[in-house]
């Protein structure tokens, strides 16, 4: 390059640089606004094609406060966590930049790639198509998905190799595949063609147009707005609502049995749970007063704390609506024995829906985020069992008023309470559309009836045992 | 027990209950105050003496939405990571009460019963001390640590497990130890008396005893105010400023050798850290414009992003705030390999200090917890690396103007850089007392001069070898 040319080449990437930092404070500004974004990179590619020397130079680039870079050595596919549970706490919140260095296609290839059992095109494609669907989830939730494959050509692989210091050479077989065996590198380009139409190729040929090309696609993808619909393409149509939900029977007197039938149950339960070998998850939602906390009471009546998860949950926290609202339950899913949460994901087409926290855009599209996010953990040898308590309206007062009238309970009722009883019908008719649109073979609804408290528990109990039996006949 | 007695109890165990709450409710109410508190409750004891279900009837006295259990089966320690590494993450936030079912003690005893290695009494008794000294940090961080243990006699353990259903002894084995074994059961009691003066016992003999006792425990801790000493008993010597931070030579011209010698450091410094298995952290302060960001970038120069880690450290999160000082950084030392700090947990000392968010008690408090914090670290086979890099005052204004004329540079220069500029001698004797207190055989200080840039990158790479090298040679 003659003078002139090396002065220009500085100057573009001055330029390159100032557009970055801006871009990442333009970035940092969203937080908070109707318009929030983030923005995840993932990077893969041909070992040597200068993956990592172009993280490094978009470091020295732009704001490096601001730029998260998380690296990983792939990992063999584990059957009992969907591909996304390794990388879900780090979906970066509003306003930040992440790089993955190793993310769930790197995990696929490696799978697919691993010499004792390799994956059949079936199943990969099938893999693909859940991780396309899992990143349309993201960018629905403002987590915009760069993804960036570095190439290189065999012959330029085989000449870096040359060049290198054997101790290196050494290090970088840890990392991935025998780079020198000609057929592991062309099922290689073969299988990542399966997926890599939507990446951006960069060729890792020539050093510093690479580098130059993946903070240009970076800004490009920093500088991107993605437009969310505001409003609904069509009128939502209002499921009816099912007579259980609005038909209560009369409580029956006491049962002489129940205390022997439910002692019975509850070991039977414990039993089941523990000689099975997958993860059981079991969520409540309902009416508030329908019982949930008395459920969960004899569920694990006959378990040991160390054996299960209670997730209470609350209304999301700042750092937690900064992030998709499944964020704050991928990462509640984590345990290998029971995991039991008392209210859920589910806030989304309930409370969200109906105070307005959710657009109708967005809690319409929560159906299927939902069903997917179910289909996933149900493929990782996770049970999902799914309960409705419901009452009738004035059963409700009448535990509303016993609560005010007993002083240890009555931090189980607030105004607010009293405000969503007024909302009941709005209640009835999300519960119907959740019930619609969510109950699936991989994880159906039970919806139980609490007017009487003794019934309900029992009914409860032996959904737990049905819900078991049946999935691991299935299996 | 007579009717009477029974709506006594019934009435005591209420009253218990609304105390809790209320209890609860007042905790909640000291975040982000300056009496703010949160309780953290190590439950360990023998097996079937009732942990459990002390632990699951806790959860129907209190408002279980503020309460956390967290259950873990003990596991052995592990020599690359300090005994309080797998909980920090789960340190519980100012108004939060979390029960940590399994804790470093369990975790301990089941090393020191390990079979094939157990532990001698030298070393148990320095792990406890570790454990109390890193207790009392929590403590002074507002933290409160409540710890105990459910006993049980020999006669009643086996009485139980008589008793027990035997499918569920099966997995209560799995917990723990061979509790039909008389001579392990004496060998645990006497370890866990080396331990539990500070402890409270509970006699898990009598069902209803034994949880009121262990509910009656926590409302006590929940009540109890610690006293947190507002100012400081002694008038705070001043540690000399030494001469390295205020006196400095004319940067020399361009060495002709700096770029092989630079290549050549780089190199050894990645194949050193590449085959050192311990961890390696590398901590940078200093003042602004001192060229923290050039020496990290010269330090990962042959490293590939999935060897390192590199945080940089700004102003904490809210909910980091609600935490002790050190948490967000526990939380960051989980890699294998490298792990590099653009400013650390030494803000407690500089910035904090100097700024008045840390109480003169606080920041005095500090260099000890630090020490403790680095030594724990430095114990489980990390290398720390610390330096402090020094500019002449002129020559900071000098990079100041640089930074505010290159546009793509101008980030790196705020108004709160020359707000800190204003305090560079506070900054100086800040610095002068870390050093002083903090420059310890396993983690010393390396003060760099940065006035020359190429000397001071060079200086910063062989300090790295040179520490790398010192602590091998120790081990």
């Amino acid at each position: 390059m003659d003078t002139e040319t090396i002065d220009s080449a500085v100057l573009n990437e001055e330029q390159l640089s100032l557009d970055l930092i801006e871009a990442q404070y333009a970035l940092m500004n969203t937080r908070d606004q109707s318009n929030a974004k983030s923005l995840v990179i993932l990077v893969s590619g041909i070992e040597l094609a200068g993956k990592g020397e172009a993280v490094k130079q978009l470091r020295e680039w732009v704001d490096p406060r601001f730029l998260y870079v998380k690296a990983d050595p792939p990992h063999l596919f584990n059957l009992k966590q969907p591909f996304w549970q390794p990388y879900t706490r780090f979906v970066p919140a509003e306003g930040q930049i992440m790089v993955w260095f190793g993310n769930w296609y790197g995990d696929l290839l490696a799978t697919a790639m691993h010499a004792s059992k390799p994956l059949d095109d079936t199943l990969f494609d099938e893999y693909i198509s859940n991780m396309r669907a899992f990143e349309q989830d993201l960018k629905n939730n403002n987590v915009d998905v760069l993804k960036v494959w570095f190439d290189l050509s065999w012959k330029s692989l085989q000449k870096r190799l040359d060049d290198m210091d054997p101790s290196e050479v050494h290090w970088h077989k840890l990392h991935g595949l025998d780079w020198r065996n000609k057929k592991q590198y062309d099922t290689l380009q073969k299988l990542r063609t399966r997926f890599t139409d939507d990446w951006q190729i960069i060729d890792g040929e020539d050093e510093d147009l690479r580098n130059h090309n993946f903070a240009q696609a970076i800004l490009t993808a920093l500088r991107h707005c993605p437009e969310h619909e505001k409003k609904a393409a069509l009128k939502w149509q209002q499921a009816p609502i099912p007579d259980i939900l609005t038909q209560f029977e009369v409580p029956q007197a006491e049962d002489a049995n129940y205390k022997a039938e439910l002692k019975k149950l509850t070991k039977q339960v414990a039993d089941a749970i523990r000689c099975d070998d997958r993860k059981v998850v079991i969520a409540f939602e309902g009416m508030d007063a329908a019982g949930k906390g008395g459920a969960i009471k004899r569920i694990v009546k006959k378990l040991d704390p160390r054996e299960y998860e209670i997730h209470t949950i609350a209304a999301p926290e700042k750092y937690e609506l900064r992030r998709p609202y499944l964020w704050r339950f991928w990462s509640k899913l984590q345990s290998d024995d029971i995991t039991i949460f008392d209210r859920t994901w589910y806030g989304r087409v309930l409370v969200e829906r109906i105070e307005g926290f959710a657009t109708e855009v967005e809690w319409q599209r929560a159906y299927a985020e939902i069903n997917r996010f179910e289909k996933n953990l149900s493929n990782s040898q996770t049970v999902l069992i799914k309960f409705w308590l419901a009452i009738d309206k004035d059963e409700q007062a009448v535990r509303f008023k016993a609560r005010e009238s007993t002083p240890h309970k009555r931090f189980k009722i607030t105004e607010e309470d009293w405000r969503n009883r007024d909302k009941w019908d709005d209640y009835l008719k999300a519960a119907a559309d959740m019930f619609a649109h969510t109950d699936t073979g991989y994880a159906p609804w039970y919806i139980i009836s609490t007017n009487d408290k003794q019934q309900a528990r029992i009914e409860v109990l032996r959904a737990i045992l049905k819900q078991l039996k049946a999935d691991r006949d299935t299996d």
